[in-house]
């Protein structure tokens, strides 16, 4: 997987000023010679050969989580590791992958076609011609089944699209559905489809997303050519992430495992993902009413809702084999704090080649584990211990990061300081999605880091962007608040588990915007396509290194570590008036359709003529109790502006306890009730949406009690999560104390 | 042609309060029972069964101007006319008109294609099949030409194009353009493409627009199928409209013609429009950038800018025809005020056999007539002479309605009340565009009438779609104004000689919104494809003989004639609003852009390996002197409205001279002067944009003198406009004294 989100730009009074800008300091560091030298020794060391040469071994061969060579990459991993000094260890879980032994997808009426479900081999990219080890086209975690019935078009299969094709009167109950990709996460179109009755879902990339109609296709251009197919975990990931039969624990002996079909995060119906080659004769199929003009893709034909005429078979079967997964976790002991860790993480499993995802992530995290331990053979071993971890089986499902918090989550609680995620680069711009009380941390290696194509900072050419091509609020927001506003986090790579299950602060870097491409999980990503396509010359391989790595440094050397919280507040009250809006916007909404359905106003607007009706009464929104959390947030907000002010002015004599209470703050955002139904997601702020799989939902208790409509049940969540605010910003306060002790 | 404007709808306050809400009166009829009765006995007199009859008759050949079946037509109307106890006159004119000898397009490298430049024949129309009469698709008065050249892809061709098109470097200088019909009048795409050095101009439409991706093609359903092509003028009608060699003044014996290569409305470089299937392989071939996202269209391939390695050759070759066109005037004599004549016209020819373009608002004109005939043989013979008009030649340029005014202009100007025109029709909601001074009028007659579908008022019925679907500023507007703001008149149709040069108060009425299709001067603007498609059974064609034929008859008998202009004076007030926004956004837009390309903004955040470049350096916009229009804007609001009061009030025993002094009121917002650069377009509130041909710019001198960075001109503009509009004020305030005496 890979999903970088993008920084997003706030409006924020400056509720810092940064030491960096006057001179020679930075957060964390109050004479920041010696870092800076540090860093600039390090940054010498990085290599863009280096990580060419990698990537073309790593990318040699399919090497998905179970496959030879997934292994052999592991073990070149580990060797790397060992070469350059790190303590390594291979640790392994045993965890439930199905692989397709058969997938049948054929169109029985009114005409007949059989999918082929094969990708072509291209001119000029050898990693396409191999298919001994490739992995076909398929959905991880799909059930087995032999369904047949009439297909339903459902455009991106999300909650509004069901809303609107109920006002044509389609109901899919007993159909077979089939949902581009695109608008959430894969996982969400078979579980939306199975709650609304359908018995399988099939998911193809339309042309109009990434293939001809944003460029020239592969191997002309970038793009998704006609027989190119998106494979992808289908998990209900946002109930857990990682092995499926363990939930909550790690995947070793010892741990009892639920019968797979208990499993609940397994599909309830058949799903497969296929080409817009395939796709085409299916929809030409379809009869019934002319799609909205905004579901219309782009193959040269009229989309229609159906059901039928075309009925369409779908039978697949999957091998349920357990496999053993390697995730490569390397320490250097830090050499003043090697109980604190900083966690440095990167999958190296593939749906095959990956060149981009996760390899050209990977590289990177290999180039900076070389250069920091150049450091540190050089005599400049950092203060806290570094982990760097090269995550197995990342793809379907996050398995070996989360089996491996699960295992070490006490320990991880104790000692973790932060994780930094990468998965997979391109070219382009910073983007920066993570924890708050990081914000002004990055903010600052924003301005330290220079983008490789133009020569200034990466947060420079972050501003001229937001100048250029940015919305006019961007702009406004870029005016008025002195730093960049970065992207809470949701879901869609390893970070997951280390900040929604064990709370703590997280980061995922990437580049991109520039790197143009379709071959997102497809046989595609190959070394070829990215070399041409994503970042010729792994320029920005080199600038990712740069950041995740001085990032890394920091905080392993900090002298107190540079977490800040008036940002957080800041942020909070922000998501605050979000909510505030959201259930404003849908009581409006509400009386209006209210209104107009009293009115008979659709009766009089809409075409006699046309399938589509008016739509159901809305449920009247209720004005909500947002006091607790507007009291908790002015708290937190005073609390947080004292301790930063405190941390601007101290230079702690001894900062050991004052780091851990810095470093444990992130716990105090988690619960060990979890969240609603899923106890797995402890964070209180962040976490994936349940329909919307890699969105975040910020403030989730009340987002998604708003969202769903359970009304009666928002003032209660307001509460919790005040409560659980109110007790950060007593550790906050706390930790005040502590610093004027 | 056929170019309904939808209704605006804006925030006013009710400037008047409606008589006719409050009981039996009328604006115009201080006791309307008598009216209202004749109206029942009116609207009882239509008939659809009638329409549909005319329809068949006149739609059975192609009937273009100069046809045999044209002439037949004429005749066939003529015939009603004289039926129904009209005075009638089919007036000749004698025009250039080219038609093709010769159309070549091909593709001569890389590969090579000639197009087809032929529409199929489809099953289940037999309109398709007889090809005798057919015109074949060609762009009337194009100049002849025969050029070859690399292609270059310009998307609308419209201005922004093409200033998007010079960042990337691109010049069409000596090369041939290929445009996407739409955003403009078609004749703008070869004007601009010669103004900007290219040698020839194809058009085509992309599926994008009214093809396969707006819903099923013809025959299956109405939308435009690959082999359909939209004909057209592409005469310079924003320079003037009508014979190209007799500018000004009528096509007759006696009349000084220019040669034909001093005509100044023929093109100056060949343009052809062709299909998407003849489109498809010259895109294919194009190379260069991949065009910018928002330019892709439907065609399943990725576009690309050019210019080249296609090079396609043009060759056309017209036979400049001089023709005989037919206007048919019926006239019935006003039993009181018959030298006060209210126009109703339509025109007769269409490009084939134009079912809904122009025949469905033909036959809704010949069902008023024939009711009004009853009407006046029951003794009802209305107070005013009406005038029905069924022009000739309109398609290729408003030719035999500009004709007929230039021919009689000046007793025109003196007796003509209003002009009501109609240009074809379809299902939905009604339509009205016209002077503001009719805008109570109208909105009246909207209450009026009964939508068929629903059986609720038109009124009603619009209301419902603006709360169900409008865009909130709609939506406000409804609620804050008691009224429908009707759309300012720009061209397209036969309105254009009476309001634009002859100023008489105009509009244009017809309904849409339901009716689908792609069938707009194609070959399959059938019978059967309008039956089908459009308004099956012409209930709308009712609708529409209703609010037309109500409006005339009210128009034709009102004792105070219905002009009010306290809603001008609003409209008025809200236009130069635009105005002004219109130059501060420019300002701003100039100064963001200048400030970015000081800063080098534009360098780093552009993508360095792509061929997108900085714009050029806005000019500064200075801020200009409003002053002027704001004075004279406050006394005409003034002004009108204690004349709008006036009128409320007063019953004048002789309303004769000021039943003059209303209806004249229009001349008097035009100047003989005329626009800038165009002299035979007097109106001075409402105007074609010179670079947008149907698309109305109000208050035109000040506006487009913004909009084409004359800055140093606006102020004069401003000062022109003024003083017109402080004389019209004088005018009204003239009129109220004479009531008051």
């Amino acid at each position: 997987m890979n999903m970088v989100p993008a920084i997003a730009h706030g409006a924020l009074l400056l509720l810092f000023a940064s030491p960096f800008a006057q001179g020679e300091s930075l957060l964390g560091f109050p004479d920041a010679r010696e870092q800076l030298e540090r860093e600039a020794e390090y940054r010498a060391a990085l290599s863009a050969e280096d990580q060419q040469s990698w990537s073309k071994t790593l990318t040699a061969q399919p090497h998905h989580a179970g496959s030879e060579y997934g292994r052999f990459n592991a073990e070149f991993i580990a060797e790397r590791f060992l070469d350059w000094g790190y303590d390594v260890e291979v640790e392994v879980f045993d965890i439930l992958l199905p692989v397709p032994l058969k997938r049948h997808l054929s169109l029985e009426s009114p005409t007949r076609y059989t999918a082929v479900l094969m990708e072509d081999v291209v001119a000029g990219d050898v990693s396409t011609e191999d298919r001994d080890e490739v992995l076909p086209p398929y959905n991880a975690f799909s059930v087995d089944g032999d369904v047949t019935a009439e297909l339903v078009f459902v455009n991106y299969g999300i909650p509004e699209d069901y809303e609107l094709l109920e006002r044509y009167g389609i109901d899919v109950t007993g159909k077979i559905v089939i949902a581009k990709y695109g608008k959430s996460w894969r996982g969400i179109k078979p579980k939306l489809a199975a709650e609304k009755g359908a018995i399988g879902t099939i998911i193809y990339s339309d042309p109009a997303d990434d293939g001809f109609s944003r460029g020239d296709v592969y191997p002309e251009g970038a793009f998704k050519n006609a027989s190119g197919v998106q494979r992808g975990s289908v998990m209900d990931m946002p109930l857990y992430p990682g092995d499926v039969l363990t939930p909550g624990k790690p995947a070793i002996k010892g741990t009892r495992r639920l019968s797979r079909n208990k499993a609940p995060t397994i599909t309830r119906i058949p799903v497969l993902p296929i080409s817009y080659k395939d796709a085409q004769p299916l929809l030409r199929a379809l009869g019934g009413e002319v799609v909205p003009l905004e579901w219309q893709g782009a193959l040269p034909l009229t989309y229609h809702l159906g059901p039928g005429p075309a009925r369409v078979r779908l039978a697949l079967e999957f091998d349920w084999q357990r496999i053993t997964i390697r995730n490569v976790i390397a320490r250097l002991e830090g050499s003043a704090y090697p109980e604190e860790w900083v966690l440095r993480g990167n999958h190296h499993d593939g749906w095959n080649h990956g060149a981009a995802d996760p390899i050209s992530g990977m590289v990177a995290l290999l180039d900076e584990a070389r250069a920091v331990a150049l450091l540190a053979k050089a005599g400049e071993r950092p203060k806290r211990t570094i982990v760097y971890a090269a995550w197995d089986a990342e793809e379907p499902g996050l398995i070996g990061s989360t089996e491996w918090v699960e295992k070490h989550i006490d320990q991880l609680q104790k000692q973790a300081v932060a994780y930094i995620n990468t998965d997979g680069n391109s070219r382009g711009f910073a983007s920066i999605g993570g924890s708050h009380t990081l914000e002004p941390f990055f903010n600052e290696l924003l301005r330290s880091i220079t983008d490789p194509q133009t020569d200034v900072s990466l947060d420079e050419r972050l501003r001229a962007r937001i100048r250029v091509a940015g919305t006019d609020e961007q702009r406004d927001e870029l005016k008025e608040r002195g730093d960049h506003r970065i992207s809470p986090l949701g879901s869609g790579s390893d970070y997951t588990p280390f900040l929604q299950h064990a709370g703590i602060a997280s980061a995922n870097l990437g580049f991109g915007g520039e790197g143009m491409g379709g071959s997102y999980h497809t046989l595609y990503d190959t070394f070829e396509h990215f070399s041409r396509f994503r970042d010729p010359g792994f320029r920005y391989g080199v600038a990712l290194a740069d950041l995740a790595g001085t990032a890394t440094l920091r905080l392993a050397n900090a002298e107190v570590l540079p977490f800040r919280f008036g940002g957080l507040a800041e942020n909070l009250q922000h998501y605050l008036g979000e909510l505030q809006k959201l259930a404003d916007d849908a009581r409006a909404e509400a009386l209006r359709i209210n209104g107009m359905l009293d009115a008979g106003d659709y009766a009089l607007a809409l075409d006699p003529t046309k399938a589509l009706t008016a739509p159901p009464a809305k449920k009247a929104v209720p004005h909500f109790n947002f006091a607790p959390l507007e009291n908790a947030l002015s708290e937190l907000t005073e609390v947080a502006q004292s301790l930063d002010a405190t941390l601007a002015d101290s230079d702690p004599a001894n900062p050991g306890e004052l780091n851990r209470r810095l470093y444990l703050s992130e716990r105090a955002l988690t619960s060990p009730d979890g969240l609603p139904g899923r106890d797995w997601y402890r964070h209180q702020v962040y976490a994936p949406g349940f329909y919307t799989g890699y969105g975040v939902k910020t403030l989730p208790r009340v987002r998604e009690a708003i969202e769903a409509e359970h009304y009666d049940e928002v003032d209660e969540e307001i509460g919790y999560t005040a409560e659980v605010l109110t007790r950060f910003a007593a550790y906050l306060d706390e930790t005040v104390g502590l610093i004027g002790e």
